[in-house]
C-alpha cells in the first residue's frame, strides 16, 4: 500500500492530485521567467522566452513547445487587462512519485500568474537602501531555477536589515549580484557591473542598462567589486526587470554619494525608457 | 485584476487553490526527511526529528509542533502497514503570492508519503558502480532543504554512465559526500568520510556507520578525500538511509578492490543490522 499525507488528512496515492507531486517541490526542479509590461506592451518578450528555452534545455526538460508558452503569456496578459502587469511563469519537470532520477514519460507542468505592478516611484526617487549578505546559491545560477531559498534567506535578512535587497559577496569577497537583481556601480564617468559566469544570471536589464550606458557616453566596464570598493563607488543602482533600475543610497550603512539618486543613474533611467515604449 | 494559468486553463485567484502558491514550489522555501522502517519499526525516528526541527530553526519557519509531526508519522505508518517502509515528508513555509520576503501570517505546509521499499538485496551483494560530478550545490547543505536541482542533475549524469549514485567533488578536488548518500572509505583498518560541515549533511546513517566502525574495531578517519585516493582506497561504501550500507565496487571505472564488496564493508552491514531489530 501507498499513502499520502496532506497535513492532517491521509490519502490515498489515487484520489491525490498530481501537483502534490510536483518534482517543482520535490527538488526545485523547474526554471522561470518574470516579464513585465509597461502600459499594455510586455517588454522584451522574446528575450525571456530565449532565456528560458536556454533554462530548460540546461536541465535537461525537453519538449516544451516555445510558440505555445508564447501563445499562453499573450492570452493570460490579454484576459488579465492589466496595463503595468508583473508576469510569472514557471515549468516543472511534472508530476511523479519522489524520485531524484527522472522518467522519460513525466508531463512538464505550467504555472503562471499576473498581478499587477506595485508603484515604485518613490523608491525611484529617494533610492534604497541594501545590505550584503553571503553568496550562499548553487554554482549555476546562470540558470534561472526555482532553486531559490538562499535567495529568500538573503532577502529576508536584509529586510530584517530594514533594506530593500541583499547583495551577495562570494567567498573570494566579491559582489556577484543582487538576491534578487543586478547590481551596479558608478565611478566617474564608468560604469561597472559583474562580468557573466556561471556564477550569475544573463539579466536582460543588465543588456539594456549596458546599451543606455553606451548611449550616454559611459564607458563599461565588466568586473567584479568587493563590498569595499561599492560601498566607496559615486553611485550605486540595482536593476530588476519588474523595476528596471532602482538608485541605491546606503550600502551596508554607508551613505553613498551625497545620500540622493546620482545623476548618472537618473539619466540611465531616463534612458532605459526610451527602449520600453 | 489578478490571474494564474495551469497548464492551458486560466483560473482566477480566487479560485485557484492554495498548493499552486507553495513558497515550496516557488522556492524550495522548505526542508524535508526521508526515515524508514525495518520490520515494522521506524527506525532512529527521534533522530531524524531532531534533525528536521534543525533544519527548520536553520531557515526560519517556526511554530511547527513536532509533537503533531510524529503523531502524524506514526498514524500515516500505521494505516500504511507497510513493515519496511520509506517515510518522506516535508515541510513548507506556508503558500501565499510569490514574495521572497514572507509574511507573518503564513502557515506551513505538511505533506507525506510512505511507500515500500524496494529490495535492494542485488545491490548489497553485488556492489554498485559511482561516478563523480562537481558539487554544485548551495553553501548550506547542512540543511535538509527542498533545493535539490544540483542532485537530481548530477544523478541523472551519474545514470546516464550506469552508476547508481554521482558523488560530488567540491572546487578544491575534494569529495564532499554523495547527491542522495554518505561517502567512505576504507584504507587497512582505517574507515574514512568527510568531516562534518556546512557543506555537509549531518547523515544519521553516517553516524550509526562511525559507531559500527568503532565496534569492529576500525580506526575512524574524519578526513575529505580526493577522488584519486577514493579510487586507490581498499573498499567504498556509500550510506544512505533508506538503503543503509551499499557497497561500491567501482569509481569511474576503476575498479575498488577485486571488484567485489570488501570485508569491512560486510561486516559494517552486519554491525549495522544490529541496531536496526
Amino acid at each position: 500500500m501507498q499513502l499520502a499525507m496532506i497535513q492532517d488528512q491521509i490519502v490515498s496515492m489515487e484520489e491525490l492530485e498530481p501537483v502534490y507531486l510536483d518534482r517543482g517541490t520535490f527538488f526545485g526542479d523547474g526554471v522561470y521567467e518574470v516579464l513585465r509590461s509597461y502600459d499594455g506592451k510586455i517588454f522584451t518578450l522574446e528575450e525571456h522566452l530565449q532565456r528560458f528555452a536556454n533554462s530548460l534545455a540546461a536541465i535537461g526538460i525537453a519538449g516544451v513547445d516555445m510558440d505555445q508558452i508564447r501563445s499562453r503569456i499573450q492570452r493570460a496578459f490579454n484576459a488579465a487587462g492589466t496595463a503595468n502587469a508583473k508576469i510569472y511563469f514557471h515549468i516543472t519537470r511534472g508530476s511523479a512519485p519522489r524520485d531524484h532520477i527522472w522518467g522519460a514519460n513525466l508531463k512538464p507542468n505550467f504555472f503562471l500568474t499576473i498581478s499587477e505592478l506595485a508603484d515604485n516611484a518613490n523608491e525611484k526617487t529617494r533610492g534604497i537602501a541594501v545590505s550584503t549578505h553571503p553568496d550562499w546559491r548553487w554554482k549555476r545560477c546562470d540558470i534561472k531555477s526555482l532553486n531559490l531559498l538562499p535567495n529568500v534567506l538573503a532577502r529576508q535578512d536584509a529586510a530584517r536589515r530594514g533594506c530593500a535587497e541583499a547583495i551577495l559577496v562570494d567567498e573570494a569577497g566579491l559582489i556577484t549580484e543582487g538576491a534578487a537583481s543586478a547590481f551596479f556601480a558608478i565611478f566617474g564617468q564608468t560604469l561597472q557591473t559583474a562580468p557573466l559566469t556561471a556564477n550569475i544570471l544573463p539579466s536582460i536589464t543588465r543588456k539594456y542598462i549596458i546599451q543606455a550606458g553606451e548611449n550616454i557616453g559611459l564607458e563599461i566596464v565588466e568586473k567584479s567589486l568587493t563590498s569595499q570598493q561599492a560601498a566607496g563607488a559615486d553611485e550605486l543602482f540595482i536593476a530588476v526587470t519588474t523595476k528596471d533600475i532602482v538608485p541605491v543610497v546606503k550600502f551596508d550603512g554607508t551613505v553613498i554619494g551625497d545620500g540622493k539618486p546620482g545623476k548618472y543613474t537618473k539619466l540611465l533611467i531616463h534612458e532605459f525608457r526610451r527602449f520600453t515604449v
